[in-house]
């Protein structure tokens, strides 16, 4: 670093996107991309003239884009703020909700951008281990006396919590904010947003990166009471107020009511997530029950490091992390049937060529 | 605010952007945009393939963009960062540079996002006041121990600082970064860009969003010595590492490569200024020099404020702010010719009717 860098932020130790190598074409089965394009009414709002528009600035509010959500999830749109991607909605949240008096809690393997914000943020942080089989124990969540994010599913695990578990969190902790991180949740998961009406300390942060194949799009959101969206909107407002792209909100309205596409997506993604499941415990891996749009497995015949780099020699991308407790599980995104078969292929012939 | 915020942001107060009113049509010249749609070059790299690949991440090192700037400014791509509006990459300076040890100098009349994000960081501020002229005085700025951010052109004055003054400020502040706002420079001022081989404390951040008409698309960089990129870098890896869109990616590459039509437009908005001036002078206003796109202007014949409201009554927005130094005049964007004539025939009516 420069010597004129802030001695505050000494500790950062910044997040590591997984690889987008560019030297030959992969099976990305990395970033938990969707394989299917947007809605092509998402589209289609991409008219020649709107692109001219760009000259102007976007709706600093966001205003169409928390209406469809808003819609679709029985909210007002004051219950809803845009941001450029979901990590910008939870690193709001978490300078919104935390500080130096106000730690944060989240479980030991979940997204590894928690305790970076909590760096940058200088936000003192728990981390809380999950159990053996990685599973959440919520009593470890009661009465905590911090600021508390889960993802739900959890990542990289897929495992999720019930809303009746969420509810014990928040029933737990009501001086304090719960941040439900439900990016993956709409690939067989159940979401807390009906929850919202009844806990005034929850937060839930969506994406349309995943369910919505809109990652490269950068737009995320959040949901809650509408005193804590203004809590949100006091930083965004703050920070940078024209946050999201005036081509990302007509997308991402118009993906937010095409209903159907949605769900053959996400169906189609729970099938050939299942039979990736099969596929690889026919192999021997051992899999979480995850509800993600990824499975995580591992396999006692070989460390999970070697598997990983025989897979990449093959074309195939998957993601793995040096931490001790997951060092040989890999996170497996699921792509279209043709990705997977491909992937199957390749554990084969790594594990019993 | 809710009982969960943060005590440490208590005194936020949040940047208000110039209104975006729906309810009828307006001539906008309160947020200087561009009156001419993104370089067709731009446009048309939006393939419906492009857009269908919005399913994919974007590239979080902005590599396309990067080296699009660098070859133009005759620097290297490690010398350039990509952000989600030069909004983002000021607010990655100041983080980086400045601290509650480490503080932050500004002018008096300035981008009104400085001490926004002076009170967002916890960073002590020192508003410099500028002359009566709006003119700033290089020797207030020399050996201040604090980083210093100054828009040249000034915002909303116009009002340009040379090289040769920038000079004096660098090498009056060795230990310090100094950071150029130059979001207004490429209708007729002079950059500091090539002094960046020279000064290690200088910092240029310019946008997309004025000379190349990409408001919405939301995309600004920052220049300088390759570690101070690095600095910037580690904050965005820590805050969010996609943060452009991939289209914006598209266009922005696309756009900084067509030198002829950016130098048609930002040519014929010089010369609409000029035209404007000239017209305001003839009704009695009083300007400053701007070499931005905007002019900024006042008449002793009506309290800028009853100007302000009886063009916003035919049709007309204009910016202008209540801080008393400024409360008489106005911030008029540059737009067509049209715009300004229509602008000039209601400042007639209002003025002299």
């Amino acid at each position: 670093m420069s010597r004129f860098f802030t001695d505050e932020l000494a500790a950062l130790s910044p997040y590591t996107p997984g690889e987008q190598p560019k030297e030959r074409k992969y099976i990305k089965l990395n970033t938990n991309e969707s394989p299917f394009p947007p809605s092509p009414k998402a589209v289609e709002a991409l008219t020649r003239a709107e692109i001219e528009s760009l000259r102007l600035y976007s709706d600093p509010t966001c205003m169409s884009v928390c209406e469809a959500v808003a819609k679709r999830n029985g909210l007002r749109p004051e219950q809803v703020m845009a941001g450029n991607g979901s990590d910008e909605n939870l690193a709001f949240a978490l300078r919104a909700f935390c500080g130096r008096q106000k730690g944060v809690a989240f479980p030991d393997i979940t997204y590894g951008f928690y305790p970076v914000w909590a760096k940058l943020f200088d936000i003192p942080a728990q981390e809380i281990p999950l159990a053996a089989d990685f599973s959440l124990r919520v009593e470890d969540y009661v009465g905590l006396g911090r600021t508390i994010v889960i993802a739900n599913p959890n990542a990289p695990t897929g495992k999720v919590l019930s809303p009746a578990q969420i509810e014990t969190i928040l029933r737990g902790n009501p001086d304090n904010v719960v941040i439900v991180d439900e990016a993956y949740v709409d690939f067989g998961a159940e979401s807390c947003v009906p929850l919202i009406s009844r806990y005034e300390n929850l937060l839930v942060v969506q994406t349309f990166s995943k369910s919505r194949s809109l990652a490269g799009a950068r737009l995320g959101f959040a949901m809650g009471n509408a005193e804590l969206i203004a809590d949100l909107n006091r930083v965004k407002f703050s920070l940078n107020p024209y946050n999201v792209n005036r081509l990302t909100l007509l997308l991402g309205a118009a993906s937010m009511a095409d209903e159907g596409y949605f769900a053959a997506c996400t169906k189609k993604i729970q099938e050939t997530r299942e039979w990736t499941a099969q596929e690889l415990a026919r192999l021997g891996f051992e899999l979480t029950d995850s509800k993600a749009n990824f499975v995580f497995a591992r396999t006692l015949k070989m460390p999970g490091k070697q598997v990983y780099e025989q897979l990449r020699e093959r074309g195939i991308l998957v993601r793995r992390w040096d931490s001790p407790r997951i060092a040989d599980w890999l996170r497996i995104s699921i792509g279209t049937m043709e990705d997977m078969q491909a992937l199957a292929g390749a554990m084969t012939e790594i594990l019993e060529g």
